[in-house]
């Protein structure tokens, strides 16, 4: 009898440690799951912030061709009087000047960011340099897009004309002037789209999945 | 002997039993602290949000101020010729043409967003009203913000001229008018300000704390 019992306890006693050892491995699956879950989320974002760097590039790209068009736009007509020469360059206009400084700002943190971007792609969940990187895009979407729709303002006008204001347009002598600084809003305008897209996919990435 | 390895078999038996009721209780503890981590960030988010929606409500009378000022700034000289009466309007300069119908267009955009905004109040946690105010957000920047450089570009001209261009400043004759937009387009700058802080507000909100 007292052998059975000791048996049936040590049975007992097995039992509840084989428990025991499962008791631990329940609650054990949640954790992988999570982990699993993490880097889900992990790829997703570092696919995320493989695409922002190159929009970021594609941006750097345009400011240049921005900022390079604008700087070298400058036209001289080939007819002259005694006292007078007919030239056109950015500098002529004040507008076209706060574009090319303000474009080359822009150009400046595009390439002063590239590395905050690869640092999202080599630490996909930090939060911190995705959020610098929202706030600043944002800062400098405001300076890019005043540059370009000031400038898109002055072009027209210089396309145009405004015969309220008995403003001529220039743009029946200075042709080249016209285009080239015509492509230069162009470009920055394109620098404005690649900055809102990375702006949204900022926020995607730091929205939580 | 036999006793006293049995009566050990049900002591083991006994506490492994009483860790086996222990064990449950362990894995517990986590759940209410995830809990009160989430009703802390709830908190929070609520309170960026209600600051979004004062932010909105803001913005929304700085975009009626800016559209109304320019809207109604005109101004007729008190001398006028035989032919012609001397005359300025906004719809005289495209430029404002377009200030007018793209702050409105902001302005329409930023009434529609408070029912969203209010949402966010309510729903601190709800990640889809958040991502729809950002995105919609930074569009509505970027119209803002365009048509208010523009403007400014145009105000500058009217104020100064260009003599390299031939453009004579129209602001020595048209004072009115041209503080009147003058102040129109510091009212959409502040409108633009606004934007910038509900954007980070929003990307703060969807941060993981």
């Amino acid at each position: 009898m007292e052998k059975t019992e000791a048996t049936t306890t040590i049975d007992i006693g097995e039992s509840s440690k084989e428990r025991k050892g499962k008791a631990p491995l329940l609650p054990n699956p949640p954790p992988p799951l999570v982990a699993n879950g993490k880097a889900t989320t992990g790829g997703y974002k570092k696919g995320v912030a493989i695409f922002d760097l190159i929009l970021r590039i594609s941006a750097v790209a345009t400011a240049i061709g921005a900022v390079a068009t604008m700087a070298n736009a400058e036209e001289t007509l080939p007819f002259f009087t005694q006292f007078f020469q007919f030239q056109a360059s950015y500098d002529d206009l004040p507008t076209f000047t706060f574009f090319v400084v303000g474009m080359s700002f822009v150009l400046g943190y595009l390439v002063l960011s590239i590395p905050f971007s690869i640092v999202s792609i080599a630490k996909p969940l930090a939060k911190a340099p995705r959020m610098l990187l929202i706030v600043s895009d944002t800062i400098m979407l405001v300076l890019a897009t005043s540059t370009a729709a000031a400038s898109t303002a002055m072009v027209y006008l210089a396309h145009n004309g405004n015969p309220n204001a008995n403003w001529l347009a220039i743009c029946n002598q200075f042709t080249d002037f016209c285009q080239q600084s015509s492509g230069a809003v162009v470009s920055a305008f394109i620098t404005v789209a690649l900055l809102i897209f990375m702006i949204m996919l900022s926020a995607i990435a730091l929205r939580r999945i």
